[in-house]
């Protein structure tokens, strides 16, 4: 599912300002009386998943002209969408319902949540903002495609995408009799709308409004958690990204030069308060906490990156992203976790951590092994709590001190000044057992040094 | 071996303007007639690492007092010292022989280089600096220790610390026979010596010279690649670092306004050229590229970390770093290797710098299964090559953008506009394949759903 | 702890009839009437693990001639012993009360099926026999010193082994503050007692009832689940075991004809009930059925390795091990849990069932990192049920079918006959996207061919 | 390419005494005169993976009924064929040429070797004796396309297995731009052929031979590492492998009362040397040494499983292995690689086998992933020398001993009775530095106890 970037840079131009979460939780359904004498001739029921844009839109009609009833489902996972505009599209486009649906909430708690204590991070750089929203979105639309008997379910995403694969795995796994619609898959669609312009013109044919600003250079996708940018001009990867394309974060250049002080404090390895510490205003509940990040991270230029990633059916690609609350909460947990979480789990947890960060961008969040891994990452956190004080500045989060009252760091123990329940004699001891080896090595080595003569 | 803060923050007030390291290659060797009639007496010769500070200064009169010979050994990694003033403290303290060596190179290219390969960071935040460096310190010491026929080598290192492992584990496994003092961890030395009080006056009563300017409340240890700072008021965790500690590093806050744009080329991994965008200087012999590097990360205040860390020994443990060219290298060559290596192959090299940066981290460099892991890595280099420009800029280093000839991107292939060699219909059967599994572990969870009467 | 080889092959010729397990569950407490005239010289108290043997029948008399009062603590872990005897004969050294506790339910219950769960095998070859037993006997020995408030605890195990850590670990993480004698680590000891006949002597002299029959030439230790044999004469690792070490297996060349077939129900991971399909017994409590096994494995000469570890401190020791009924839980679970566990939850698994494996060997089983990975491999277990057949012949256990209420088998899924609900068109979709990365490195590989002029 | 069992079982009967391996090297091309009149019309030039099967004869008289020009190929793998009689089959059936090559050298050399090398073990069971073949043959089909100019290959595995993907992935690794014809996987042709009796139809129709004797209930796939039994009647997984079904090793009821015992020498990890102690009958190349270790395996009943494995296209499977000759020698190579490799160096060789398996099962032979695990491991094996003494009897092989120039083994040093280089008070103190985790995690979890009032 891809967003227009063109709508989004005609609405946001304010981007620090703007209020990003105004929509409240809702599910409206629009039920438009279908024409029984051709219910009959119907293929059966696809629910869509509508954004709104142009691709999907012409899908939508497209898909009734297949001989299909559509059903539009488009949930808010916190991208900045005018969803009653939406609503009104995709009713006068002739879908048969519209369900629009507020997924910020369960997005942050059941989806960002894991991810804050899994430390997860792809490729040891990109946080996976994209992978988060796929399967909570589809799991959103596979819930009403069971409500409402559809047999069929349809999506915009690209056939050379991660994003395909996030969403059809999410819908074979909880619906596994499901029959999935990929129309960017199918030769007579995308033979049929080789570019843009075929897509405008056939918008222009079956009345589906074309957007009137031009379309951005490139394609983004947008949820509470970040944005991402790729494709047009930057598939060119020698490219840097053009002034004026990121929109949650301000150009570290132009952020404001002090610093915001932030203390974040956990509970089970995921937060639940920001304190400001300047203004002391506070946020604990998760949404509220998480836009609030959002907010702070956005406003210093915080969480942005380019790079080169390589997608689960091994092409690489070009991803530029903005992840600014989630970049402030990665690091804060990365601290408050080292503080309380013994060495040797640590290391067990930092494996299943990258398991994790595997099945999320590859799609699998539905799966046994992804279960599992949740179920142990959250058993490892029980201990993780206290507070972590960040600095966020011009595009950095420093992490200036943390407590704990669940700490494992034992200050008489590492004092340099007092001894603690320490004997020094002992570290000679297990020094000189470490060397074993080594010196049983080096005597080997040394034992197959070729005589001389 | 701790660095005195004192002298430091003497000699280092203008950091950005000064030369860090102006000393040249070197060998310095300063005989001191022994006195023959006290020979007979010897326990033995000791090589002492010795840092010109108050603690090794200290340490060669007490070896001396108990009956060894004593070799001063000084190396120069980088760190800020005023190694002529070291050698003539340590011939008048009675050093038999003082040996200072220009490490540096070869500790850029020999150590950090295989680092920079690695991408190792120990434990998801620690660049590794003080790791690195012992080794390469400890291998020197070792090889005049077997140069002068020396039994025994001793080192001012802590007894709660890493360092003394690192320092030791390399002296066992590449001298193996070799005795090792370790005074603080000897009863008979640190329960003489239980404070800075102690040593202060054991100096003055030995003509020991004694720092003029009152110790920092904080340890340090620098070399080329890194300062590190902890101990004293660091040792509460909580506690923010404080203003004017850094020294290696600008305040973000008061750096410049605008950015510097450099392009660094790498050849198997490693950076063999660096170019300033904007006034196009470059460098490419190792030491003076990194020297570089340094320099530019360190006028925009790049790479501050404050983190609690797990030691060998299993105790937390809190330490502040910063990294400047370090984390410029970091990030560029971990840019340029996601665009030339192959997916899978990265997946296996992450694992290999996983064990690397705890190998480093503990001390094993000089251990058969480090030898055999970055023999792995460099192996895995060979294609790693071409350029990455980055700004660096309040902090933070920003990738902008990449070529290579060796690159496994594939603009053709990826490109949402063009189709290139890929088939849309064949990701369907992918996904489809994928998601057996997950219907098959549907079916099972259906199956066990508890049926009701 | 050594068990004394010598006293063993006494008593247990018949091993394939005689009852291994005889001893019912008791915890014997032999109070002796303390002197209190000499009480108030006591160092304090120690609680000694007892064997019976020779060893720590001096060790027992050297404590208390070191001025401590001594608790002899006999765990009952299935090692063929006559506990009353060793009573008897604490009673008799002079031990202040004497404590006899049969753990082997909780043995079997609490460590052997977390490890049947798990597949742990050490250096993928050892089955990890006194690794399990050494925290289960240190568990109990550490709740009798807290119960008897004895500030000390002591055993036999040498200053090169394993055990010395798996029990010592196991004391500090249960209770801290213990202070641990170590004997054959004090120099006091171990150069008082260079060899055996100084034992003997030492025995002789203090009324120590000494061994009638010779020891044999190695060392064994013995409990419910496995024998090891190492030392002496075992030493060099190209001696071939002797005939008649082994005394829990018949030699293979000696063992039936004919095989026992076994059928063995799982649920949640762990046996539940083995049936003969032979003589239809049937088993269902842990104890018993696993010692049922041992009988099986025994009979059939199940089990044994003769192999070169890496012991925790380093250094590499040869070891013989017979595990006959862990030998046959082995492969059913395997089989079992192949059955029914998801790929990708196993291939997590199979990490996590490593990390144990190393935890365990090390004597970590009383660790934070060791209770999270048993916790998330148990977790692993839920629907690891179902029956597994295995003949059980001359030295191997051969796996013949399998049954399972749970299993991720499905048949018309995998049948060559049969389609299922599976389009073979997918497969060729799916290889062709996992061929993609193979072309880019092709194309990559062939352009860097050097031209040819 | 499934061989079918009857064929096999009619000319095999007494297995352990006819001559496996009596096929000598050699690549027969039979050119047939092909009609200039129908080469106008030809689609192209395939190369077919010819077993002399009924399936690839059907499939190469269809391929040729679809207008493709046929080639042979028949790679001799060592499985028990008559390969002449194969040649004038493919010859009689239109084949426009034939190409009949030993690759057994090859196969042992370049593929079963390195897995020695490595101890790559499938899922803990299974050592891939299909899965180093497929690679080997398909890179020798590919030879020959690119040689005659063929833009196609065939084959005729089926669409379920992991066959198709190893054979598939090998071709397009080799020769990206190969169009590869499956058969069992296009609907033109599984839907034609549903079954056996369509293919003997047809076969009667068309002149192809069938088979007189009828097809075991089970198909199997041979070479000379093993031979895999599948399908039919061993689909359910609770079927016990039929009696008779094994044609590379005799029943161990069956099997001599006495051992065979072997001496095998070992140089960089791959067997250079067999010695049977009895009869003093040495090997020394790699093809006839592995051959003999056949013999040897397969008169003793050594190497058969049965076992429930995860394809890689995620369907669990039941598979029936007999490795003899494989089997004995991973039980050699595990132990003197044990006895000649650091401890930790093994830990990181284990994870790069444990990708290895996958790699190997996958089909991703020609990864630059798999390249890069082949040179680490080979890298490793650098000092695994020496010689392994096993017995082979009755199903088991039982290492006896070992012994090598470059062992890390130190007998002094493990020595119960030796002190060698070791000074047993180290050992304590490295437990206490172990130990100290254990106590800060208990301090915490006493901390945490709910405060009673």
């Amino acid at each position: 599912m891809r967003v227009g970037g063109a709508g989004r840079t005609g609405c946001a131009q304010n981007h620090t300002q703007r209020e990003w979460y105004r929509f409240e939780a809702r599910a409206l359904v629009t039920n438009r009386q279908s024409d029984p004498g051709t219910m009959s001739q119907s293929k059966g029921t696809v629910v869509l998943a509508y954004s709104g844009g142009l691709d999907t839109s012409c899908i939508l009609v497209w898909l009734k002209e297949q001989g299909y009833e559509v059903i539009a489902y488009l949930a808010d996972v916190g991208q900045d969408e005018d969803f009653e505009a939406a609503r009104a599209k995709a009713v006068s486009l002739g879908a048969k319902k519209v369900f629009i649906e507020d997924l910020r909430k369960e997005f942050v708690e059941e989806f960002i949540w894991p991810w804050v204590q899994s430390n997860a991070v792809y490729e040891d750089r990109y946080f996976l903002g994209t992978s988060l929203a796929r399967p909570c979105i589809a799991r959103g639309q596979v819930k009403i495609a069971k409500q409402e008997k559809a047999q069929f379910v349809s999506h915009g995403a690209t056939g050379k995408g991660n994003d395909q694969i996030r969403f059809e795995l999410t819908c074979y796994a909880l619906y596994p009799e499901v029959k999935i619609i990929s129309p960017w898959r199918l030769p007579e669609f995308y033979n049929r709308f080789m570019g843009r312009t075929d897509l405008m013109e056939y918008a222009k044919r079956h009345g589906i409004p074309v957007p009137v600003t031009p379309k951005s250079p490139w394609s983004m996708d947008a949820n509470i958690m970040h944005i991402s940018y790729e494709s047009g001009i930057l598939e060119n990867p020698k490219n840097h990204a053009p002034d004026g394309m990121f929109m949650m974060t301000v150009d570290p250049s132009k952020s404001p030069n002090t610093p915001d002080e932030l203390e974040i404090e956990f509970k089970n390895g995921v937060p639940v308060k920001v304190t400001n510490l300047g203004d002391k205003t506070t946020h604990t509940s998760p949404l509220e906490l998480f836009m609030y990040l959002n907010d702070i991270g956005g406003k210093h230029g915080v969480g942005r990156i380019d790079i080169v990633e390589n997608r689960f059916i091994g092409m690489k690609s070009r991803g530029i992203y903005e992840t600014p609350g989630g970049t402030i909460l990665h690091e804060a947990h990365m601290d408050i976790e080292a503080f309380t979480m013994d060495k040797e789990v640590r290391k067990i947890k930092q494996q299943l951590s990258l398991k994790f960060s595997e099945q999320l961008y590859n799609g699998f969040w539905d799966s046994p092994e992804c279960k599992f891994v949740r179920h142990c990452i959250n058993k490892s956190q029980e201990h993780v709590a206290g507070t972590v004080q960040v600095s966020v500045f011009k595009g950095h989060v420093y992490v200036l001190g943390r407590e704990s009252p669940t700490s494992l760091y034992n200050q008489d123990l590492v004092s340099m000044n007092v001894q603690g329940d320490y004997d020094p004699i002992d570290a000679g001891g297990f020094i000189k057992i470490c060397s074993l080896r080594l010196k049983e090595y080096h005597r080997l080595q040394s034992s197959m040094v070729p005589k001389s003569k």
